[in-house]
Formats: C-alpha cells, sequence, structure tokens
C-alpha cells in the first residue's frame, strides 16, 4: 500500500519526522508493507508547494537554510496551508503548526478540512485535542477517517495509544503527570543549586523553552495537556480555561531546596479526578517524594500515572527525550493509520 | 460474537478472572458485542467438567470450598486436563496451570494440542514462553489462532501488548526490571530495617511468596520472565539456564541498610542486552538510586524499563497490583483476541 501524505507545518517536529520517515524507509516496507510520497508541504515562512513526489531530504535542507521552498524539484508553489490541504490529494496529513494556546487555531481549521476532504489526519498539536476534540473525533468518525495525535503528550511515548490498545474495558477514573519539560527543567537546576532566572536563561539558551516562556511557566502548556488527556482518557469535554492552575513562578529557591532535603522534590504535576462536582483539572506545584514516579521524572523527562478502576494505578515514563522521540510519535500515528487502512482494504 | 471458553487450570489467577468476566459482562457486551459461555473447566485437585454454559461463579464457590466440580450444574465429569481441551469446543483456552520451573510443562503440551485443535489460547504462565515460544509462536501463525500471555510478566500491566500494539516499528535493544514481587517484598521490608528472615516469614505468610520460595529468592522466576521478554520483545530463542542468575539469599541485612542510607536501594533486577557475545541476559540484585524508575518499586511493585531505537528509554511501572490485575490481563488478552476475530470476521 502506498499513502500520500502532507505536511501542514514544516518545522522541527515535522522536520524530524521527515528525517525518520527516510531513515527508516526500508523498515517501513519490509516490516509494515507501507510506501509513501509526499505530495505537499505548507510553512509559515518558507512557502507551500505540492508535487507528485517531493523531495523531503531537499525540503528538510531548504527550511534548514532558511530558503524557500519555492522551486523545490518538481514542485508547484502554492498560496497557503489551505490550499494546500485542499489540492494535495493526500490520504493523510501531519498537522504540526505552532500552536495558538488560546483557541488552538489554526489548527484546528486546517484539521477539519482535511476531514471534510475524507483525509486522515495525525497531529503533534494539543490545540485541537484541548479546544476541539469531541467535535473533531465526530467528524472523523462521520467521514470515516483517522485521527491520531499520541505526540500532544509525552511525545511518542503511548498514552492515548495505550489506553486505546492496550487497556481495552478499562476506565480512566484519573491522572497526575509531570508533563512540561521547561518547568521541570528549571525546578530539576534549582535543586541542583541554580537561581529561577538562571534556570530559566538556561532552559531558554538550550531551546528547551521558548523566547517567551510564560506559557510554560504559567502552567499553560500543562493545562492544555491535562485537557487534552481528560477529553480522550476521560470522556470530558473540558477546555484549558477550566483548568485551576497556579504556575511556578512564584516557587523559591528555598522551597525547592528544603524540599530536597527532605527526600522529596516540587514538580509541576497536572492532575484530573471525578469528585462530587464533576471532574477536577488541577495544574499546580506540589512537593512529591522522590522515589515515586512523579518524582524520578528530572529534567525533560516526563510521567504520567493513570488511576483505573480495573488495573489500579499505571505510571509510564519517559527520560530525557529528544526531538526524535516527538518526531517517533507521527511515525507511530502514522503506522497505527496504516493498520486501519490495511484492514478497510480487506475489507 | 459469542465466544465459548475454556479454563485450563481453575486457581487463584483462573478464579480472579472469572469474577471480572462476571462482573464486567454487560461492558464487555455494550462496548465490545463479547458475549461469551464458558464450555470446560479442568484443576488437578477439584476434577474436570465440560458443559455447554457452566456457571463460573458456582465453580469458583465449589473450588473455594474446597469440593469437586463433580456434579456443577449442566456439566459432565471427564478424566482430565488434556481431555477438556479435546472434547470443549472452545474458541478460546485459557491455560493457567501451575508452573514447572524446569520444562514449562504441563502448559505446553496443553498449549499446543488447543493450537492443533484450531483454538486460541491465552496463557499466564510464563514457562511456555520461556521455554517454547518460538515454536508455539510459529504453531499458532500456521493453524490461524491467535497466542496471548500479557499476564506472564507484570501481571495486566502492558509489557507484550505494549511493544506490539503501540510500539510499532521500534527495536527493543535492552531492557531491566524489577519483576519478582516476594524478593521486591523482602528487600523493601529489609529497608525498614526487617531482618532477611522475618520479612521472608512475613512474605510467605501474606501469601506473596509460595511455602517454598526458593525459586522466588534464588532469582529462578525473574529468570523466567527475563527470558520470556527476550524471547518475545527481543526476538531471541533463549532458554532460562542460559541467564547468569544470583539470587537475593546472600545480601546482608548490612548491604540493604547501607544503600538506603545513601539514597539507593538493592533491587533484584533481571536485565537483557545484545553485546559482541550476543544477547546477555542477568538477573541479580544491584544497587540501584532510589529515585530512578528501579529504584520507585518498593513492596510488591514492579517496573520495566525497555531501551529502544526509536524511542531511546521507556519505563512502565505496576503500583500495588493484587491478584484482580492478573486477572486483568486475561481479560485484557481475550478482548485482543476478540478483536481479531471480529475482523476475521468481516474479512
Amino acid at each position: 500500500m502506498e499513502l500520500k501524505l502532507a505536511f501542514i507545518g514544516f518545522g522541527n517536529v515535522a522536520r524530524a519526522f521527515a528525517r525518520l520517515l527516510r531513515s527508516q524507509s526500508a523498515r517501513l516496507e519490509a516490516w509494515h508493507g507501507l510506501r509513501w510520497r509526499a505530495t505537499g508541504i505548507a510553512t509559515a515562512s518558507h512557502g507551500s508547494v505540492l508535487g507528485e513526489d517531493l523531495d523531503l531530504d531537499e525540503a528538510r535542507a531548504r527550511v534548514e537554510a532558511g530558503s524557500r521552498l519555492s522551486g523545490l524539484t518538481g514542485s508547484a508553489d502554492v498560496e497557503d496551508s489551505l490550499a494546500v490541504i485542499e489540492s494535495c490529494g493526500a490520504d493523510l496529513v501531519f498537522e504540526t503548526t505552532p500552536l495558538s494556546p488560546v483557541d488552538g487555531e489554526p489548527a484546528i481549521r486546517h484539521i477539519r478540512r482535511a476531514f471534510e476532504l475524507g483525509m486522515s489526519v495525525v497531529t503533534a498539536n494539543k490545540g485541537p485535542i484541548a479546544f476541539a476534540y469531541r467535535d473533531l473525533a465526530e467528524t472523523a468518525e462521520r467521514m470515516r477517517v483517522c485521527f491520531r495525535f499520541e505526540g500532544t503528550v509525552m511525545d511518542g511515548t503511548p498514552v492515548f495509544n495505550l489506553v486505546r490498545d492496550c487497556l481495552p474495558s478499562v476506565t480512566v477514573v484519573g491522572f497526575s503527570g509531570v508533563l512540561n519539560s521547561t518547568t521541570n527543567y528549571i525546578l530539576t537546576k534549582m535543586e541542583e543549586g541554580r537561581s529561577f532566572h538562571d534556570a530559566l536563561a538556561e532552559a531558554v539558551a538550550l531551546k528547551i523553552a521558548e523566547a517567551d516562556p510564560a506559557y510554560d511557566i504559567d502552567g499553560w502548556d500543562a493545562a492544555v495537556k491535562a485537557v487534552a488527556l481528560a477529553n480522550v482518557l476521560m470522556g470530558a469535554d473540558a477546555r484549558p480555561r477550566e483548568v485551576r492552575r497556579t504556575g511556578i513562578g512564584s516557587i523559591s529557591e528555598g522551597e525547592v531546596k528544603r524540599a530536597a532535603a527532605s527526600g522529596a522534590a516540587v514538580r509541576l504535576i497536572a492532575s484530573a479526578e471525578r469528585g462530587d462536582g464533576g471532574l477536577r483539572l488541577i495544574v499546580e506545584p506540589r512537593i512529591v517524594p522522590l522515589s515515586s514516579p512523579l518524582g524520578i521524572a528530572r529534567g525533560t523527562s516526563s510521567v504520567l500515572v493513570l488511576t483505573t478502576d480495573l488495573m489500579g494505578e499505571i505510571a509510564i515514563v519517559e527520560s530525557d527525550p529528544g526531538i526524535e522521540q516527538t518526531g517517533y510519535a507521527l511515525l507511530s500515528d502514522l503506522l497505527s493509520v496504516h493498520e486501519l487502512f490495511k484492514r478497510r482494504a480487506i475489507e
């Protein structure tokens, strides 16, 4: 089976995925019977192109050199991302545009349009899951297309796919997790004696944090992820503004050191639980034992502890991920969609 | 779809599963379209029966009261487990007989016979996976039946299913884990100041350990699990005797206390790695940081750290499991097999 792929957004994550696609091509064909070609690439600042079989290596090289995609071998220029979606004729669209934390756009618009045109979508963009999951999932179901988003939380570590595929009939009744790497990197460095401001500057220099890291520091990123998890794993229909949210901006170095001295650690914990008043979503710094699933996540590592009805507590831990792990999220979603396509071809 | 189920072995694990099957019946039908009935139960010391629709609650009550199954409503007696396999006409056999650590029998014989008769098998028995995985998997494939065994390592926590279903195209290049609850319970109690012998006696009293706990203490159980993991996840064809194995019998209370005093812990670690000399399988006590995936497994908790090519290190942690979690392993395997049956019915 050959799949036509389109890329809406071609930043770090999409390019890491494109690298994997190229390096794993032989494995994908031999192990999974999957061949692919790229028929569209849309970017915000390097132009957008269509083609029959675009060269992803060449496209990566151009973007990484700061050049435009215009003139890419065998390509034709088009106006923008929506034009790519409408004319790429892809089976599967990879949506990785930058996230607007306010409303999840333009990703939601992109995904909806792809669905309407009968295309499946893989996204690493948590906005659509936090702001429009139920509506998008229903549209995908109605159009009989696939919708996958493993990369939105904990990169390629199985979270959504874990519950859907490996915990059948289990109900997730709550969760708590360390889900934001910038804040966790800062808190870990503060444990080691760095000041908040030095640790933050370091995170920015290492590109763990954005140039404006307020989105991380204030707990917005963790809140959006908590909502994505609650919407998908717990059947909620929550929005990020419903999260009771406290960032790490007011954590003092003294607090972090005192926790460390007593075998504990300050972590920014995103959690959900069902109570009398319905679902409670909370993002806040908490003191947790160092020797506990939440305590072992240091630096950019992350962890999610699921509380379930039939299986008690299960934790999954991702250690020191790089951009490759986010790229793998898209690859695993591609293979999951491909499996479904293969089944339907048989039906 | 209605599945006919047979139980070869009806001990604690099978009965926990039977309880779940009964309590989750409505959910299984509503969520998964799965109905079932039991057509055979074989035990070593309570007799063996066949029937059209055996009452699992009644069967559980009899076994738990120490009575024989003979006379169970609507049942006919048969001689033994092989007679049940040969005459039960089941779609799916649950193999949970006690394990022989020497050769994996009689489970291997049971599973092979079921496959030959066109029946799928779910087992919680690690012997067959450690002693005959490749052969059994090939037979299952040839007969177009399913073979599932999630409960053999870490109860119902996804391990085999996690790699197969959620980490497509990933190669597992090694692992390390805390996989044996008896030894981990003892080591944890020693950290708290108990002597080895008192901790062991406590584990036996709580039925965490067998009356003869040598199989755990000497690292055999962990070795068999390590081999099962290597055979399935790493494509090995190893046997338990190939594991370099050191138990916890010679660990002193002083060593455990010194480790604890330095923020570390002694854990019985089962590990695999590929080196120049091929696959190296090791079970041995190691000192690990308390604040690490291997260090946080306390008491009967367990953890597996997978080292992979595309996803780096991923850990999965099971906290304080009970017999219900092992029962759930069989339920999740049942649902996995049912999904495959549904697909084939469509094909």
